[in-house]
């Protein structure tokens, strides 16, 4: 045997003493990218055409015990490579995908012995900048322990920003809009006590994707891509100079990430355009991920479905089945309230009505022993994924929703105790298995058990990473919920399918809610990461809860149009089945609209204000179009240029009516059909809070 | 359905106002417990005869966010009742234990609103009390994080005391013996750096079992039992009043115990006599644990073993294969140093010797992936326990063992790294089932992975219990290196045969080692609450490392004499099978040497000088006696009226020669035979350092 030091062959890669002069750079269309050493400390600066994105920046990592790369630091050399290729996800928006980038590699090396050596990859878009850190397999590192990035992102001037607050345990906050120099979290965070856990020690924190709008035009988003094996990165704004510092969300001991070499950071993203729909329309960060890891992906079924969910969260029913874990009988059965709503007579409800509508699938949540007790306690043991309460009949339901053909959503809430799921994690999954569940939405409501762990931090990012395998190996698909943000990791782990980590619909159930420009804010933030489950679909918007004081602050065209400008493979049709049953011509509406796509289109969009998206069905030759808007009443063109020329389609037109307003009306609505072609131009017309959405099928015949 | 409330049945149980008066006692034997109620403050006392064993002491819990019972407390009730039955161990020192005892039960009512209740059990044997704090079901008291326990030992003399630091993550220190007015850690937990992870923040704190010896010749040893989801106890010194404090590990984030009502603690136990021997031969620890919770322990196998181990603690192999996990070669697979000595050929060599010399089992440690870098940088994900180095054919050993009638153990070291080890548990286990590995020796050395717990808190106490629960699902047995101590599980999960958790024989190999009083204080301290996997039997006790400096710090008799006085299911006999077969006369008693038995007596003991102890064989007619010495030669005489009457016997006397001397002539040994019956005595000469080991057994045809 050849017994070759491989290490020794990449240690001698590089003279020692190369000084390749910078300034080094990519460029892709009109961003360019330019990286600098410049007395031993790298930066790099982003511009899109003449216009600043980001000025000269720090890089670096900086180790527990010393002896990181923050330091100054030599060159060995670069290179340059072009990669243009098309590859097609599993499910998505789009069926192709273009992967086009010039990749800059810069080697770099700690002159303080014994000299290890770091990478730093950029990767130059059309629409922006992926950059990431890599520590080569090398004999001068091995494990080492991240105290600091010291990524930055020096911003060229005062940018207008939709943020949330740098928490290291939700994303759930309501989006303020306001200039980088006026962040301050801690108000939000204190007062937001209809967010279970929070915990935000810097008040100039802010979380990513982080969504900014420079006076010169240009918007630019700044996210991360493959979050993997590391945690979740926030951004510290210095108010003065605009500049923004990575913060890594700490462990239970306050490091950041245990590494050993060969390794790698997530990809710092920078997504740039002077036109606000390519924001939208960017699949940077998809590009960034690994292909799929999975053996198989046939499985993966996108769906949509009903539950028994929206009428806990609206006080009908409960989660729980007794009062408390201490109302027991004299036999120490729990004594049930009769407020229970996972009931296989509920069930069966909601399943008679998926079958009913052609929604392939019911989630119930509650069904399982332990909510009387699941939160606030910060205790371990509190689910075991596998014990109905006694009036969930599992075999039952399963044979029920079987002979009508719907597919049951599992739920398995972990109250934060990601140590207790695990452990459940294989026995939870052949329960499914057994009893035809082909799809989980898992929740971590709750403080993070390893305790003193955060949600966001590197063990949970690896936990989040196991569910997926070990679902996948299940052919199971997951939804989770109280995740950290997503990064894209659906497109290596395709059975990932959605999950929550942001503000979704049921905030307008129990709490203050979220105000119309929310969801014109939304595809500009949590969505750029990836899909979310943000349960749209509610008809009844008002008086739907024992107080009379909540409201959906939307009209219910509004809602429709959710299903088109919120992509999500997974979308629940998250109201009352005797709600949608209420209006059978709008729900008609969600019963047609696809969740996997050809293609997409953003029509018009701008953060904060408004969105028109179309879409194309997948396999099919048609198309649906959502659009919405904030608290302002708008008329939005639409051009249907989309359309296959020299075709004619009905288009049926879901609209607010005329007297239509989130606060006074908001589920007055008019439905209108007409034939169009390519060369058509539709007007809607969108009420204060309101939206339109629009399906074309083609005429037939014609 | 009767709905009945089956708490209020309880809460009204007691009348509010009822005050029993106190003093209330229970006793057995000579030993008196008193448990007073002055001021609120409830206390406890013991006594031993007309001797003082613990003064009146403190007794209570600290809640975090307070109402727990710190403060003044109200008696509603107590109850008495007496105890009187036998059991059968599923393996032991004996066939039968007596559980006979007083037990008194006081109910405490929190007078502050809303009335918390709290039980206090006593249970009064011969030779000691043990008890524990009963959190009954009540509406008062759902959900608690316990701060502080409050149990004091108000110790009548400043005793002399057996002790190692009170440390979080290991009980591997040596014994000082010295007064409690003595005890201070710091410097000996500062210069142990033999042992990989210390952390013993208070230098009054002392771990238990805690052994101590008062002047009026009253022997007092304090643990506890039935340590099952609440951290160790340790013991705070005050070092001018003799007064111990009992101090609970903590967890990652400073809190003791998570705990919800119904729920109670370990039992705090005080083991007392006037005689030494009494305390080693006191059941009153096995007493307190639950029954045995397997439905099953016909396939639980008590035996001896040897292994693939010492040759590694002394360098002549090592456990990885390869010099580091960058010691790669083109092809990047690991390059092999060829010191590793988990490999086939050498597995079989001691395949080979078990089957040839009746030892059941075969250890082989290194066998799997991940060894070139498995400790020091608190890594996660160390090893998956089921991917064995090239040159460890699973299969083809499992053939081999198979076919010589050995049984395979297995050998899974997490690094610390317990969420690993869940997270790979089932997999693992079934490896096991399908490869032949009936038993388990688990391992954690290194610092603890929830990251900031620890060894002996909460966490890992509930790790432990999963690890033995889930082994026992899968039939396999486990021996916990580096776990906590012992505290009597072994009942109630007879599948845990054995641990570590203590300092043992392999310290000789790769430090300073153990002085020769070692193995004297074990069995008062240590072994107290349950068996060591000690690893006794080294024959080569000089020269048998490269630097020539280290020693085993016996005789060769006295290794022999451990197999008797040191009880464990598990045996391992430890040397190299060349060093082993230079003295086959001698390894006869190894070969001979039962692991299960009848009866048990303790001759003679006093810690830190001597033991002498004698066991007959499960199920057989043969007995069996080890003795043992500190540094300074002995004669012991023994009577043989444990023999029965009438017999003649076969004693094999494996005793130090003349010229035998821990220090100068280790190996010096000579066996003798003689004819005995129960009328003789024997007299063994124990050598500095030394021991003697005895077999009886029946002449033939008498």
């Amino acid at each position: 045997m050849k017994k070759q030091l491989f290490f020794w062959l990449l240690a001698a890669g590089f003279p020692a003493a190369a000084q390749t002069p910078t300034p080094l750079t990519a460029r892709q269309g009109k961003v360019k990218l330019t990286f600098m050493l410049a007395a031993g400390q790298p930066t790099y600066a982003v511009t899109y055409g003449t216009k600043a994105v980001v000025n000269a920046s720090r890089l670096g990592l900086a180790f527990e015990g010393g002896q990181g790369f923050d330091g100054p630091l030599t060159l060995l050399g670069s290179e340059v490579k072009d990669v243009d290729e098309t590859w097609q996800p599993v499910w998505g928006e789009v069926k192709n995908i273009r992967n086009h980038y010039q990749q800059l590699t810069v080697h770099l090396r700690q002159p303080a012995a014994p000299g290890r050596r770091l990478d730093v990859v950029f990767r130059v878009f059309a629409d922006g900048v992926g950059f990431r850190y890599e520590l080569p397999r090398q004999l001068a590192l091995g494990n080492f322990v991240v105290s600091d990035e010291l990524t930055e992102f020096a911003l060229p001037a005062d940018h207008q920003a939709f943020w949330i607050p740098g928490d290291y345990d939700t994303n759930e906050y309501l989006y303020t809009k306001s200039r980088l120099s006026a962040v301050d979290n801690a108000q939000q965070v204190k007062a937001s006590t209809e967010i279970a856990v929070r915990d935000a020690p810097d008040a100039q924190a802010v979380a990513t994707p982080l969504m900014l709008k420079a006076d010169d035009g240009l918007y630019v988003n700044i996210h991360e891509a493959a979050q993997v094996d590391y945690p979740a990165m926030q951004l510290h704004v210095d108010r003065a100079s605009h500049r923004l510092t990575a913060r890594l969300v700490p462990n239970a001991v306050g490091s950041k990430a245990f590494l050993r070499a060969p390794s790698r950071t997530p990809w710092r993203t920078i997504i740039v355009s002077d036109k606000a729909p390519d924001i939208l329309a960017s699949k940077l960060i998809l590009n960034l991920n690994e292909p799929s890891k999975l053996p198989t992906t046939d499985w993966i079924k996108p769906m949509k479905f009903v539950g028994v969910w929206w009428e806990m969260q609206i006080g009908k029913s409960d989660w729980k089945y007794a009062n408390s874990a201490d109302t027991l009988d004299a036999q120490g059965h729990l004594i049930p309230t009769g407020r229970h709503g996972a009931n296989t007579a509920n069930v069966k409800r909601y399943i008679d009505f998926a079958a009913a509508h052609h929604i392939a699938g019911v989630l119930v949540e509650g069904w399982n022993v332990g909510w009387e007790d699941w939160f606030g306690a910060w205790k371990e043991q509190v689910f075991d994924f596998v014990t109905p309460y006694p009036d969930f009949h599992v075999q039952e339901i399963k044979d029920y929703a079987q002979s009508k053909g719907v597919q049951m959503i599992m739920h398995n809430e972990t109250s934060g105790s990601a140590t207790s799921y695990e452990q459940h994690l294989d026995t939870a999954y052949q329960f499914m298995n057994r009893f035809g569940y082909p799809s989980v939405k898992t929740g971590y409501v709750g403080r993070i058990i390893p305790r003193g762990e955060h949600h966001d931090g590197q063990w949970m990012s690896n936990h989040f990473v196991r569910v997926a395998e070990m679902a996948a190996k299940h052919h199971v698909t997951v939804d989770m919920h109280e995740s950290v943000r997503p990064t894209g990791l659906s497109r290596t782990y395709p059975n990932w399918l959605s999950g929550e980590a942001g503000r979704g619909n049921e905030y307008n159930a129990f709490s203050i809610g979220s105000p119309p420009e929310h969801e014109t804010i939304m595809p500009f933030t949590r969505f750029i990461g990836g899909p979310m489950d943000y349960t749209p679909g509610i008809f009844k918007l008002q008086n739907f809860e024992p107080t009379g004081k909540r409201s959906v602050r939307t009209t219910l065209a509004k809602q429709l149009a959710l299903y088109v400008v919120l992509y999500s493979p997974l979308q629940m049709a998250a109201d009352l089945p005797e709600n949608y049953e209420a209006h059978p011509d709008a729900f008609k509406f969600i019963e047609d609209v696809p969740v996997d796509w050809d293609d997409t289109r953003i029509v018009a969009a701008e953060p904060g204000d408004y969105i028109t998206t179309v879409r194309k069905a997948k396999g099919e030759n048609e198309w649906y179009l959502g659009s919405i808007t904030d608290e302002n009443a708008r008329t939005q063109p639409v051009k249907l240029d989309f359309l296959p020329p020299g075709q004619r389609f009905e288009a049926t037109i879901y609209a607010d009516a005329k007297d239509a307003d989130w606060q006074k009306n908001p589920a007055s609505y008019q439905i209108t059909k007409q034939v169009v072609t390519s060369k058509s131009t539709l007007t809607l017309r969108l009420a204060p809070g309101g939206g339109a959405a629009v399906s074309f099928k083609p005429v037939a015949g014609k």
